[in-house]
């Protein structure tokens, strides 16, 4: 199941919204419908919509009727801007379209024939070398993994959340294919339940023993001695270590190190935000109290109450035991260890050639 | 809103799993349709169900239609098994018919008739007497909370758990009624979400200021600062002071002592299990896996997904700041403590006459 697909200059979006019941795909032929499934999480998971917005800077370009490069350069901006502004957490979303404005920005001679051409080869590049990084954090990641796991997980950090394969998810099938017997507890994650709608349902598809709880359960199957181990992906990381990720994140470390059980953060190096000096700096994103108030159209609270929805929380890096990247596994120092890791050059496995590879 | 009434030989059962859209009561003029309500939730709480339990055996002891002493008796004793087995975790549930059939066990010289109206008069004693209880613990508990508290509690612990009033949330009545400024946020409490139905609607009713969060949210929120204190109810507490109530409330103490915010529990002595030296003895109930994977109707997990649905979880003494009862608040040393608390000759207030309380 492809998160998008890229055809004949068309995005088409799975819409997650309606998984697993439903397979559904959103055809955006413009910006807006591209900006709309990303602030509705049609498409969610810091990778996967940084991925998303990078398609929709190579449909904005297209669609921007111009043939003077000032206005056309301007029109682009706006577009940028569109983009980013839908979501304002997970930091992979400006890193695409930084990226994919710089391709533009950094042209003095600028053809807008060229431009279009070298943005959709971007986007291609950052859709490719994301499902690249999850592999290989599998790889690294699953070495943490002893045989006879069972691992917790929060919200979804799959194959859906990202161009494929998983950042969480793809180190718990890292381990899974490299024969370890692995046993996932899926927390369900309200409010919009990405747990138990595509976490339990990506496990499902590989026969991946999984066994879903609501969220407060963690704790108590802890206490249990039932959990050896939590990982989870990230929507933010600071410099210093601290992690924003899915609401909840935060109160399973805290119960994670009661218990004295790793808890393992999975993120590509697109998630890292060298540029804040901790979690306080990462903006938190509060949603609309009807994703608390109904599930699945069915009212569960009385009307007109009170709701507080922050989509994420921080966990501050005493609590991460390792940040498990495509360049390596850092565990501990992260002020300095991040920050080497950042400086090191990425190894290219030259797969990442600019083709098609959402199709 | 009374959790139930007693009218002319029928206990009228509030439904709670419709709260709260509909109101609507259950008529029982069996046992069977008593027993159904307490496995079904319709009533929950471990005082209401103690309550409702002893008119179930009030409405059995009318229905057994035997002269003979012996049968009526053997027939009166499947009734109390009917009851008792309807739930494992809440001791209430044991000790209101415990205390109901040793009224008939007790008698030597049996009357049937004159057993029927003892039985009716002791089912109205324990109604009228946790009414009480809960006044009682309201006034010892909110001697526990400040001015300008902002209070996090879990599940329902409120007058629809119990006769009326509350326990939880009785301490948290008292308190606004002394004209202390609270502020309440109710985690919504799956899989059944009490907190979102019933505590929630419950505050609005008396405009006590309340907001609705998700269970995973109260980490967050300790984190931010914005809560001051953790207040939930019980519904086994054995004789080291460890606690047995809804799953996820280990979780919550848990985070509250990362927090250095003090965990209070608010229960009658009926919620006292002194046979038990530790948490480790109470039966935990685990309950159908529909209950996580559908709300309110709507399927929100793939079909055939395994499920963990623990109804409770039990918090190491440990985590508790104190044990507010009727008879006073424990703090801490809760082995010794609670002995001598259960040593004590209860206080009367000469309230409860065996007259209808519950009408």
């Amino acid at each position: 199941m492809k998160t998008m697909i890229w055809e004949d200059g068309v995005l088409k979006i799975l819409d997650q919204t309606k998984l697993p019941e439903t397979i559904e795909y959103i055809e955006a032929k413009d910006v807006e419908t591209v900006a709309d499934a990303i602030r509705r999480l049609s498409v969610r998971g810091a990778p996967a919509i940084g991925a998303a917005a990078a398609y929709g800077l190579v449909i904005g370009a297209k669609n921007i009727d111009e043939t003077d490069k000032e206005k056309f350069m301007g029109e682009m901006e706006k577009v940028a801007y569109q983009l980013a502004s839908t979501r304002p957490t997970a930091v992979n979303l400006r890193w695409a379209i930084d990226r994919m404005m710089n391709k533009v920005r950094k042209r003095d001679d600028i053809y807008i024939a060229g431009v279009r051409g070298e943005l959709l080869e971007e986007a291609h590049k950052i859709y490719c070398e994301d499902l690249e990084a999850n592999r290989q954090m599998g790889e690294h990641g699953q070495k943490l993994i002893p045989d006879n796991c069972r691992i917790i997980t929060h919200c979804n950090a799959g194959a859906l959340a990202t161009a494929g394969f998983g950042t969480a998810l793809g180190v718990i099938r890292a381990a899974h294919r490299a024969g370890k017997k692995i046993e996932v507890f899926a927390d369900e994650t309200r409010p919009l339940l990405q747990g138990a709608r595509l976490t339990a349902w990506e496990m499902m598809q590989e026969d991946i023993p999984v066994t879903l709880i609501t969220d407060n359960m963690s704790g108590y199957l802890m206490a249990q001695g039932k959990a050896d181990m939590v990982i989870v992906g990230a929507d933010r990381i600071a410099s210093n270590g601290d992690v924003a990720n899915k609401i909840g994140t935060y109160g399973l470390a805290v119960l994670a190190q009661a218990h004295d059980i790793p808890f393992y953060v999975a993120a590509p190096t697109s998630t890292l935000d060298m540029n804040l000096s901790s979690g306080n700096e990462i903006p938190i994103e509060e949603r609309h109290e009807n994703e608390v108030t109904t599930v699945g159209g069915t009212r569960v609270a009385p009307a007109g109450v009170k709701v507080w929805n922050p989509a994420f929380d921080v966990t501050p890096f005493e609590l991460v035991s390792a940040i498990i990247t495509e360049r390596g596994v850092v565990e501990g120092q992260y002020q300095e260890n991040l920050k080497k890791l950042m400086e090191n050059e990425p190894q290219t496995s030259g797969v990442c050639s600019g083709q098609n590879p959402a199709k």
